[in-house]
């Protein structure tokens, strides 16, 4: 998918929005919603999207809801850093598919980092369900 | 370099921004500046510093600076997209050496992808100084 385009409405991150489905929640308010990403790159890989923007990159989404989101990627990666105790973190936002984007409703990713793991590796695949559950648990409860 | 430590002064940004140290410079406020990467992962390669902040990272940098810094990482991704036309844009920042940081001062990467290179493709060494040259000659005039 290139840069620009029709917002879909039947994206992934649409349906969590709407309720219609599923995902491993760990913060919302009116504005964003974060939840932990189903292929995580690395443990505590978490996604910040924007509730009420319908924008698919940073080149569409209004400065008001960016700021948001940014405050929000801010808080949450304290948190994950005092919870999680990682060494390193990255933080993320991917436009268009040769920017590394698969859902065009705009997100930005937490990614913690360990030395002990390399940089570049990629989960190959989908977390473990019981794994991600006990991680939201364990994050919502420290975001209280 | 962990994610916690003392600021260092004598970080190359730092340096940039005191006017000891050159950089290819394409936007400058009173509160962030903006200039090419000396290492170049990909063609327009662009970081976006706070002027004012003695932050290392995301955990420390306040709230109002990191706002500032992602308005205009939003606008500047706006213009190297409308003028480089890169297929997708990727828009990261590192924490920690973990996390793939180098320069203990917080920035932000602008990553201009294109299909026909590799997304993981990064520059071995240091970008052609002419290059660079003509690509902040070409963004400043954008720019405006």
């Amino acid at each position: 998918m290139s840069l620009f385009g029709e917002y879909d409405s039947q994206n992934i991150f649409a349906a969590i929005i709407r309720g219609d489905a599923p995902c491993y929640k760990i913060y919302e308010d009116d504005d964003v919603l974060a939840f932990l990403d189903l292929f995580p790159q690395a443990y505590g890989h978490t996604l910040v999207i924007p509730k009420n923007a319908k924008a698919r990159n940073l080149l569409e989404v209004d400065g008001d809801t960016l700021a948001k989101m940014m405050a929000t990627v801010q808080r949450l990666t304290g948190i994950i850093v005092d919870e999680l105790k990682p060494d390193g973190v990255q933080v993320m936002q991917f436009n268009g598919t040769a920017g590394g984007q698969t859902v065009f409703h705009i997100h930005m990713h937490i990614v913690p980092r360990w030395e002990s793991q390399g940089i570049g590796a990629h989960a190959s695949g989908k977390g473990d369900p019981a794994e991600l559950a006990a991680l939201q648990e364990r994050l919502v409860k420290r975001i209280g």
